[in-house]
C-alpha cells in the first residue's frame, strides 16, 4: 500500500498545495516518507462545498442504504491488514498490540452505528393525531429529528484510529445522515491516508454523492478555522486540548450562524478512596499504577487525581503506589510536541511549594519517552492552588490527602467538569458514598466504582463526556449509540399530505419503529 | 387579590430597593398601580443561592413529587380566577378571550408536564449489563439523564401566561428538576406578581426547598446579565427580541463555565403558495389576513412573508388579501415601546423603493393601536435586499412575486433559519412540494401544511424552534413535551452498587420505565 501524500476531496486525491509536511516516528524522532501537502484556501472551499451539495441527497438514503455505508467502511478498514498497524505503531509510537484493540473498537463502533441507524429510535419518531372535534382542533402533528448538515471532525493525536479520519466523531455523523470533512491530525498522517482512502472507497461503492466525504490536511489552525466557519458546515466535533478546542468554539460561535461544537477537552478524572476500600484492597495501588501508566498515560480518562482521607492506610497506599510506579518504564509519546509539554508541566508542577514527590517512574531510555510521577498534598492546598486543576497530558497524577471526609467533598465540590468520577468503596463506604455521589453527578459525565477510568466501552449506556471544561457541551456524548443526538434536531411536520410523509412518520410505519403515539409509546 | 410591588425569594417577598417601575395599560398609555421595586445586586445574588442550595434536594424529588407540584402551580393559577386575567388584559392591552385562551394553555402545559414526568421516557433511562466473560470484559453500564441545574427564565412579553412566569420554560425546567429563578417582564408586573405567589405558595405546599422557585423585577438588562452571570445558573431560557436573545447568548459564553442558552429570537415565518393551492382555495386570502392580524401580530408565528410565483392567481389573491386587510381594526400593541418599534419598522419599509403597499388596515383610533400593512415586491428584490428578511413585530407582512418555481427554490435557500415555514398546496401542487420540503426541512423548525402558522399547539410532537436566528439551539424546542431535554445532561453509571443505584436504573424497575436493554427497547 503506497502512500501519496494526498488529501480526499470528494472523490478526487489532490496533493495539497500550501506547504508540505512529514510524519514523525517518535520513537526515533525522525520524519516519515512520504510528504504530504497542505491544503490551500480553494482546497477547503471545495471540500466544503461538496459536502454542502451532498447533504439533501445523503440524508435522503434509507436506513439500510447508511447503515451498509458504515459497514462497508468497517470492513475495509480490516482489509487494510498490517500495513494499517504498521504505519500507525510507527507514526504515534503506540504498541502494536494496542493499536490492534484500537482497531477492533473502530470497528465495533461503525458496526454500532450501522445498528443504532437500521433500528431508528434516534428519530424520535412522534405522532399526535389530529382531534378535529376538539376546540381549538389539534392538527395533525408529527415530529422526526433530522441531520443538522455537513460536519466539521478533527482526528484526535491520542486515537489514530478509533477518534480519527473514521473514528467515532465521523461514524456518529455519518449514521445521523450529515456528510463530513476531516481534518487529519498531523500527528498520524499516513494512517489518515489509509483510512479515509477506505472511506471514500465506501462512497463509491455505495453510490454516494462524492461530497458525503472529504479528508484535509493543514498547517497549525488555519485549515481549521477556515471549514469551521464555512457556511456549509452546521456542526464540529474534536477530542484535544482545552486550548485547540476553545479556539474551535470561539471560531463556531463568531460565524453569522453559530453553530455547535462538541469538544472534548480536558479532564483530571477524580479518584476518591473511600476509608475502608483503603483498607480491603490490596491490588488497588497496583491497579491504579498501571491505568496511570497505560497508554503512556495519554487517555483523556487518565487518572490524574486521587482524593484519599488523611490516614496510615491512606499513606500505605500512597507507599505501595509509589514502588509500582518506579518499575515503570518510560513509554514513548505520540509526538515530540506532546512529550515536550508533558516534560514542561511536569516541572511547572515541581516548583508548587505545597506538592511533594511520592514517586517516580523509571527514567526515558529513548527520544520521547515519558517518565511517570506521582506527587501528593495536602486537601488545603489543593483547594487554594487552582494550577493542580490543570489537565498535564501523560502519566501524572497527585494525590490529595484531605482532614476529614467534609474536606473531601469541600475537594470534590471545588473541581471543574469531568469525563468521569471515579469511587472506591465497600460496603461499609456506602453511607459517604451516598453523600459523595450528587456532588459527582453534578461534576462528571460518568461513574465508576471500583474500577479505573481508562478504557471506554463502546456501549449505549456509555457518557463520554461531562460539564464544561470536559467537554464544551454537557448534554452530550462522544462515545456510545447516543453519540448521534449530537447531529441532529427535531422537526415538526403539520398537516402533511400522505404521500409527502417521511418514511418514519407513516401511518403504516414502514421502518418498523417504536413511536410515541398520543404520548404513549409503542412498539412497532 | 391585592398588588404589593414585591419580588419573591424564595419563601419571603421583597420589595426590591434599586429603582422602581409601574406596570402600563397600553390601550390608555396610563400607568397602573402598584408601584414595583427592582432587584439589588444582593438580591439577586440571594435568589441564585438559594436555587444552588435547592438543586440536589428537588431533583432527588420522586417523580411522583414534582408532577403533583406542577399540577399545583395548574391549580393554583385556576384558583386565581378573573382577577387574573382582568389584571392581564389591563397590562397587555389582549382581549379576555385570549387571555382565558392563553391561561387554559399555561394549565394545560403544566399538567402535560406533569404527565411527562411522570412516564419517565425523558430520563432515557438505559442499562448495559456486565458481560464478565467477554475479552475484555465489559463492566455494568448504565445512563440516565440528570437536570442540569438551576434555571433563568426571561418572562416574554407577548405570552403573559403561557411564557412568562409559570409558562413553558418554567413548567419543563422545573419537570427536569431544575430550579427556577425569573426575571419577570416589565410589561406585566402584576400578572408576574400573582402568578409567582402561586408557584410560592406551591413550593411550601409541597414541602419543597424554597429556593426552588424565586421571582425578580429589573430595570433594563442588568437584573438579566446579572442573573446569566450568576455560577449557580447553569442554562436559561429566553422568548424575545434577538438583540435580547444574543446578548444574554453573549453573557453565557463569556463565563468562567459557559452555559446553554435557549433564546427564542426572531422569525418571519415564509408561507408558500403554490400555483393550484392559489386557484383552488377561495378563504385562503381572509385566512392569510386573520393569521396576520391576531394578536396584533406579535406572535413569534406571525406570517411575515407570502412566497408565489407570479400569476393573475397570485395578483388575485393579493387583491383578495388588500381588500380583507382594510377591513381590519387597528388593535392595541403590548407595550409603547413595541407600538413605537412597529411604527418605525413600518416607516423603514416604506422607504425601500423595490416593494409596493398592497394595502393597510383601519388607521389607528387609540393609543398604540397598530395598523397592519402587506406590502409586495418581486424575487429579485427579496434576494437583493437582507433588510427584508428582518422580523417586524406586528402586523405587517409582505408578498414576494417570483417568476418561476426555480425562483421560488431561491427565495427559500436565501432565508435565514426560521420556527415555521408553511405551504399551501393541492394534490396537483405536491410535485413542486416535495421539490420545496428538504429546503424547509432545513430552514425550519415545523413545516405546515395548508394552515397558517399562529397557533402553537402544546403536544408530544410539536416543535417550536428552528435554526438561528430563529433560535440560539436549533436542536430544541420551546414548546411541547420535548421541551424538557433542554434542561437535561446524559450520566453514566459504571458497576454502581445495586443499592446506590437511581431508582430510574434498578433492577427491578421500580418506576416501571420504558428502558433501553442491551441496546433493546423493553417496555416495563
Amino acid at each position: 500500500m503506497q502512500l501519496t501524500g494526498k488529501m480526499f476531496i470528494g472523490k478526487n486525491t489532490v496533493f495539497g498545495l500550501a506547504g508540505t509536511i512529514r510524519a514523525i516516528d517518535p520513537s526515533i524522532n525522525q520524519e516519515l516518507e512520504p510528504v504530504f501537502g497542505f491544503a490551500t484556501e480553494h482546497e477547503v472551499e471545495q471540500a466544503c462545498q461538496l459536502a454542502g451539495q451532498a447533504f439533501d441527497t445523503y440524508r435522503a438514503t434509507s436506513l439500510e442504504q447508511r447503515a451498509r455505508f458504515l459497514e462497508s467502511i468497517a470492513s475495509g478498514i480490516l482489509d487494510l491488514g498490517p500495513a494499517l498497524i504498521e504505519r500507525a505503531a510507527q507514526e504515534t509510537g503506540l504498541p502494536v498490540a494496542r493499536l490492534e484493540g484500537e482497531r477492533g473498537r473502530t470497528v465495533t463502533q461503525l458496526r454500532l452505528f450501522a445498528k443504532v441507524v437500521r433500528d431508528g429510535n434516534w428519530l424520535d419518531a412522534t405522532i399526535d393525531t389530529a382531534l378535529p372535534e376538539r376546540i381549538p382542533a389539534r392538527p395533525d402533528l408529527r415530529l422526526q429529528k433530522i441531520a443538522l448538515g455537513p460536519v466539521a471532525v478533527f482526528g484526535a493525536s491520542n486515537f489514530p484510529l478509533a477518534f480519527s479520519v473514521a473514528g467515532g466523531d465521523t461514524a456518529s455523523a455519518l449514521a445521523a445522515g450529515c456528510p463530513v470533512v476531516v481534518k487529519a491530525h498531523n500527528a498520524h498522517l499516513g494512517t489518515s491516508e489509509l483510512v479515509a482512502g477506505v472511506i471514500q472507497q465506501a462512497v463509491a461503492d455505495c453510490g454516494l454523492p462524492e461530497g458525503v466525504f472529504s479528508m484535509l490536511i493543514g498547517a497549525g489552525s488555519k485549515v481549521g478555522q477556515q471549514l469551521v466557519s464555512h457556511p456549509a458546515i452546521k456542526a464540529v466535533g474534536f477530542t484535544g486540548s482545552r486550548s485547540g478546542g476553545l479556539a474551535l468554539v470561539h471560531t463556531a460561535q463568531q460565524r453569522k450562524e453559530p453553530i455547535p461544537v462538541y469538544a472534548e477537552m480536558s479532564s483530571i478524572n477524580p479518584v476518591f478512596l473511600l476509608p475502608d476500600a483503603l483498607h480491603a484492597q490490596t491490588q488497588l495501588a497496583q491497579n491504579f499504577v498501571d491505568s496511570l501508566t497505560l497508554g503512556a498515560g495519554q487517555f483523556c480518562t487518565n487518572p490524574g487525581l486521587l482524593i484519599a482521607i488523611d490516614s496510615d492506610a491512606a499513606r500505605a497506599f500512597l507507599d505501595q503506589a509509589g514502588a509500582a510506579l518506579q518499575k515503570k518504564a518510560a513509554a514513548t509519546m505520540l509526538t515530540p510536541g506532546i512529550y515536550q509539554a508533558y516534560v514542561k508541566a511536569s516541572d511547572k508542577l515541581s516548583d508548587i511549594a505545597q506538592l511533594n514527590l511520592v514517586a517516580k517512574g523509571q527514567a526515558a531510555q529513548s527520544s520521547c519517552a515519558a517518565q511517570a510521577v506521582l506527587s501528593v498534598c495536602d486537601g488545603a492546598a489543593f483547594l487554594n492552588t487552582p494550577a493542580l486543576q490543570e489537565e498535564i497530558f501523560g502519566p501524572s497524577s497527585i494525590a490529595i490527602l484531605c482532614k476529614d471526609f467534609a474536606e473531601v467533598v469541600q475537594v470534590a465540590e471545588a473541581l471543574e467538569g469531568q469525563l468521569t468520577a471515579t469511587v472506591h468503596a465497600t460496603t461499609a463506604d456506602h453511607a459517604l458514598a451516598k453523600k459523595l455521589l450528587p456532588v459527582l453527578e453534578r461534576k462528571a459525565g460518568r461513574i465508576l466504582f471500583n474500577a479505573f477510568p481508562t478504557g471506554v466501552e463502546v456501549a449505549h449506556a456509555m457518557v463520554h463526556g461531562g460539564p464544561y471544561p470536559a467537554t464544551s457541551d454537557s448534554r452530550s456524548t462522544s462515545v456510545g449509540a447516543t453519540a448521534i443526538d449530537r447531529f441532529l434536531r427535531p422537526v415538526c411536520y403539520q398537516g402533511i399530505p400522505a404521500d409527502l410523509l417521511p418514511d418514519a412518520l407513516r401511518d403504516d410505519n414502514p421502518l418498523q419503529l417504536t413511536r410515541i403515539m398520543d404520548g404513549k409509546m409503542m412498539t412497532a
